[in-house]
């Protein structure tokens, strides 16, 4: 169990986080853990070992996660993310097979690989690139179609921000307020005295831990109250994620710098909630999936009260989730509509403090920040990303009018391990559609 | 735990049975249940005394199931039924408020009622009547919205065997056959020596007891290994529907009559999994949603191997239902095309043997049969259904050239309680089409 323990917790709660300090193992490569040619729940029934199960943790291991991860729903309660019936919104399409052989060099390595080896070293399910509005480059791996859906993990987290802005910029919300103005259950928590601010930008204090190779780290606690893992028998502890953070105490003091803690995003998403006087799934549908036009319903695993896994539970086509990412670079514009403020977008894409940032001790993004859930690189580019725990993410480059999201099932958990294979990627990307505009 | 084990099972698998002898007790009518004014689960998070759960069986108690019906993904795993990417059928409309005015008495009732009035009085979430191809009626209430999708309970049999009759009619698979050459998986079950005819008929001699008043019900043991019913501490038993399956012993012999046993359309859902190399969900997205155009995708509920709910766990929108049951009067044929073959229909809709029916001891079904999964009533119109427990119903009324779609979430489980309230206002608004076919 305390392996098993380990494992999910890696896979779920070590979202880019540069505080691990695990070891990098050795894995199966793609092409040996492709889920379809493995057979993952083939059969009537499977054989059970290939099987994958929520209750004994499969779900979270590697390589088994390369299937589940396109198939959330099948082992969890989930509540609908509706797109409404309006028409889909248009995706140009312009594709370029010269992107295949762009080469660049991953961080601490010494040769080049192309552009079309690094998917396969990524263990990228999905991945779509647009430049200037059209795609320009989209792939699917594994268990993954253009129709499937998959598990956003931690991006989720800037959906849910930027939802939090746009509330700010409305009026809703007041950034500068106390967490306990809008959440009096919090009052006895951490977040009590923690302002709206830096609940959105991961500066409080808390006692809490994240450390995923401690079975007694917080961050167990948390999932299982949420019911994002199986609860041991004789559990007595919280059966919904907000009544977990009633019970998270205070460390230090607020506004002292940033440090990664998934609970500050179910504080966001509780806000937002609260605020708007609708459940996550309803927001976002009205914020994002309608205005936004999606092609699919998406989805959010929910716990038993009902309420979305504002930190990691939301599931979504990879064509919708660049529909997301096309309309943050265009300034909060998309399907001829505002779906977000222009200031909101302009706010997220300028971050926040890098110096803040440093406390979270992440190797791989010097001189980034951390604003409104959302990773600044505040490079030349002024790219910023939406990251999720193996491998998820939204990068926006607006220099080179660029985005790219990819969807992942990478063993490695967090991002520091993945970055060096993936941003001087994006990177060459970025800088051959700069330099070949008009292929 | 007692009381809520019988209401679970009352609620879960007591479809359409005649065989419950409870008396009627007395509810709270529709306008006072109703789930949208009481606030089922409404706030962030909802209070607990407005919670719906799956672990403590209020998702499966009246009221509470006025909204559980119309929310059941947000409560289980479930897998999707993709409609894929074609165009939505259209279902021409052209309403007649005429039928609201009908007039009928209830089946031991004294005074007429109308079809409008009749709809509370079943907890009607949802009813769609279809004339001649053309929707002239449409009416939803509660929980249930024309996006939302509902629970079908053992409506989700008639499915399953429509699917197997179409593999029947198509050679692969043979009703002749014993279940065993297809599952050697039941070589020790009851089911090994029954064909798959008997299975798909219900006329198979099993040691398997649906007494909703008894807690110590095989039924139950059944629901808890398919993971609809939560599962007591240091519960051992089997953790998959088809592990469950195996475990069914033989009473008598196979063949001797009709009993209604939810476990034989569980075998027909193996069967159909098994002989097509598909999940249910896949097979019931090929057979059924893509060729029909659905407007939605659907989905069902799945167990811990990934195993659809054969039995009753689909979840769809009413006009999609619809677009089902027209397809069946209709020969088989909608959306300009042959969905099922017209011999298949034709099959199903000339029934099976009435006295064979008798040992079912439906009182409200005088004279009906039970074939390949669906009701038939051998009535003068030639009228059969698909039938699933709280209310929910498929009814084809051939002479009339009608079908009435319905879900509900009515307190009485058994159709035995509501079909006095039910047939005869079918009958009255077939007789008012019939005789006012251009209103």
């Amino acid at each position: 169990m305390r392996l098993s323990l380990v494992a999910l917790a890696v896979a779920m709660l070590a979202p880019a986080s540069g505080v691990m300090a695990q070891t990098a193992p050795t894995w199966p490569d793609a092409a040996a853990t492709d889920p379809v040619a493995v057979g993952w729940m083939v059969g009537s029934p499977p054989p059970p070992e290939r099987r994958i199960r929520f209750e004994d943790l499969s779900f979270m291991r590697f390589p088994q996660i390369r299937w589940s991860f396109s198939h959330w729903r099948e082992l969890l309660p989930t509540a609908e993310i509706s797109r409404g019936d309006g028409p889909v919104s248009v995706l140009p399409v312009a594709l370029r097979d010269d992107l295949n052989a762009v080469t660049f060099t991953p961080m601490g390595g010494d040769a080049p690989i192309t552009w079309e080896q690094s998917l396969a070293e990524n263990y990228t399910d999905g991945i779509l690139v647009m430049h200037r509005g059209r795609i320009v480059y989209e792939r699917y791996f594994g268990a993954l179609t253009p129709h499937g859906q998959h598990i956003a993990h931690s991006v989720t987290k800037s959906f849910v921000g930027t939802a939090a802005a746009m509330l700010i910029a409305e009026g809703g919300l007041d950034r500068d307020a106390r967490v306990d103005r809008y959440l009096p259950e919090l009052a006895d928590s951490a977040f009590a005295d923690a302002t709206v601010g830096q609940v959105l930008d991961m500066t409080t204090g808390l006692a809490y831990t994240e450390v995923y190779t401690d079975p007694n780290s917080d961050a167990f606690a948390f999932v299982r109250a949420g019911g994002m893992m199986p609860r041991p028998p004789g559990y007595d502890g919280p059966t919904t994620s907000y009544d977990y953070l009633k019970t998270v105490q205070k460390a230090g003091e607020h506004g002292q710098g940033f440090t990664y803690k998934s609970v500050n995003t179910e504080v966001a998403g509780w806000l937002v909630s609260r605020v708007s006087g609708k459940p996550l799934d309803e927001v976002l549908s009205e914020r994002f999936w309608i205005p936004l036009g999606m092609e699919r319903d998406a989805y959010i695993q929910v716990d038993s009260s009902g309420a979305g896994y504002a930190a990691g539970g939301l599931n979504l086509q990879l064509r919708d989730f660049a529909r997301f990412c096309e309309m943050m670079r265009n300034g909060g514009r998309f399907n001829d509509r505002q779906v977000v403020p222009e200031a909101v977008v302009a706010d997220i894409a300028a971050g926040g403090d890098p110096e803040a940032f440093k406390t979270g001790g992440y190797a791989t993004l010097p001189g980034w920040s951390y604003h409104n859930q959302w990773w600044v690189s505040h490079n030349a580019d002024g790219a910023y990303m939406a990251r999720g725990v193996h491998g998820q993410a939204c990068y926006v480059d607006p220099r080179a009018e660029m985005i790219i999201v990819r969807f992942a099932s990478n063993p490695r958990a967090g991002n520091a391990l993945i970055d060096p294979m993936s941003l001087p990627a994006y990177q060459a990307v970025a800088d051959r559609l700069m330099a070949a505009p008009e292929h």
